[in-house]
């Protein structure tokens, strides 16, 4: 299932995506006896139960009910699907090929920084640009969304703590970046994080370690490479990290972008400007799509 | 006031620290007709109106109820007096002497990390060395706690938006800070981030900038400055990082550490071993104490 957070008629829903259109679950709790998590964090944090009721509930509706909890995509606005994940994990030289534009070397470990979750905003909306930035790119990145945390997770179990997969836009001001040398000040602005458009459950992705993923922006093609290019793939980062910290429902783990961001582009580079649109698309997820705007101080 | 969070009689509660005692707000709800916050978070988010409300309580109370809500420091088991921050924002190289300890540069402006929530851990329990951590490492530091949130805060009213002061204690695995040279990772583990033993209110630090810092580890001092030598002073960080980020309620800002960490002791580096005691003691606020113990794994 393709889940997703969502305001339609003023009111905040989450539900699931299907073809153009989202059912509301949040809706779906006045048309039957059952009982629905009333979050979705709360459906992340009981994960398998939970989503199976989704699912039964879904096939057992009356046609009129499941009309009356039915939006078309384009009635509604989504929202990033999670806004309060206890941490933001983001990997930094995580693609072979990203590594090699800038000739870095591979790393033995997972390198990571945070990003506080003051810089998630919602598809579809701006990008903030403080006018003191004048460095702003993106990064497009598989989002990994624990569901089942855990301390020392085992290789092989990496992929039972995992609720699903979305899109985040690691935004960066590369100025403040390379002039701190710490990353994390420049990644940390307000709205540098877009997540979404939806968390694809786990069932749904048969490989995370072999999905395309891409980038435009406007319309020139900027980022095209496969999560195959990863140095720690998937289940290899939740080992990793699990040894350091406990990883907790509803953590966002960001994996790493490809080759194919605007400060390495050649013969020089290519910075976000007011106005530009960018789109990641991620196989098996969808299109994560924000446009820049500049901040009036 | 001292506020402090704590187990007694296994129950967990908040209150207000009095010479050797505390003094319950959670027990006291029972013996007025007054409402208060029920958690030291809401507390923080009600801030002035809140705070005048428990000094009036205290002051009226009558001796029955007071002695009924009160505990013996001994009797207590003192917890991290914030269990979820928002955020835990930490500065690197903001002290004048410990940037000199390693030869660095002064930054022009606050070089930034994040340690997640999961790094918490209580006074006078301990902080876990993994195994594979060879170079273990304290560093004391003032903590900011935010009151009112806020964006581009300018340094005048930045004291309107602080709450109050408690220690931290950021822990660090240099071998893995240096060698992944990005910080995150080596202070991101599990009990990394020792917090209290209290948060002192704002209006009992006349001036945040002027306070001792010291830290010995088992009996031999190692650190002992004042935060006049901070780089970028409490008012000037709030500036600093509200340019970049919105600040929120219950955000834990810690602002760095003096001279003296084990890793740039002369002739040479002195890690911390298994059984070691760290203490903390900032002015105004009292003392942190942790000891270290190392994981079977």
């Amino acid at each position: 299932m393709k889940i997703v957070r969502f305001m339609a008629e003023g009111k905040e829903h989450y539900g699931v995506m299907e073809d153009k259109n989202v059912v509301s679950i949040t809706e779906i709790m006045h048309f039957t006896q059952r009982m629905f998590p009333q979050t979705i964090e709360e459906l992340i944090s009981k994960k398998l139960e939970a989503l199976s009721n989704i699912e039964d509930a879904l096939k057992s509706l009356d046609i009129k009910a499941k009309e009356a909890s039915t939006y078309k995509l384009n009635e509604i606005e989504l929202l990033a699907p999670i806004r309060n994940p206890p941490k933001i994990i983001c990997l930094g030289l995580n693609y072979y090929d990203h590594a090699a534009e800038q000739d870095a070397k591979i790393p033995e470990e997972p390198i990571i920084f945070f990003k506080p979750r003051t810089t998630i905003t919602d598809p579809n909306k701006p990008i903030i640009k403080p006018k003191f930035v004048k460095k702003l790119d993106y990064e497009a990145e598989l989002a990994i969304v624990i569901g089942k945390g855990g301390k020392n997770i085992p290789i092989t179990q990496a992929k039972h703590h995992i609720f699903g997969y979305t899109i985040l836009n690691d935004v960066s001001a590369r100025d403040i970046q390379f002039k701190d040398k710490q990353w994390s000040r420049g990644k940390s602005f307000d709205t540098f994080a877009p997540i979404g458009p939806c968390i694809t459950t786990a069932d749904q992705i048969k490989n995370p370690n072999n999905l395309k993923i891409k980038t435009w922006v406007n319309n020139e093609p900027r980022q095209n490479s496969s999560t195959k290019n990863m140095v720690f793939n998937v289940y290899e980062i939740i080992y990793h990290l699990s040894k350091v910290m406990t990883l907790e429902p509803c953590d966002i783990i960001a994996t790493g972008t490809p080759a194919g961001v605007g400060v390495f582009m050649k013969p020089k580079p290519k910075f976000l400007q007011p106005n530009d649109r960018v789109i990641i698309e991620i196989q098996g997820i969808g299109r994560l799509e924000n446009f820049v705007v500049e901040a009036s101080s």
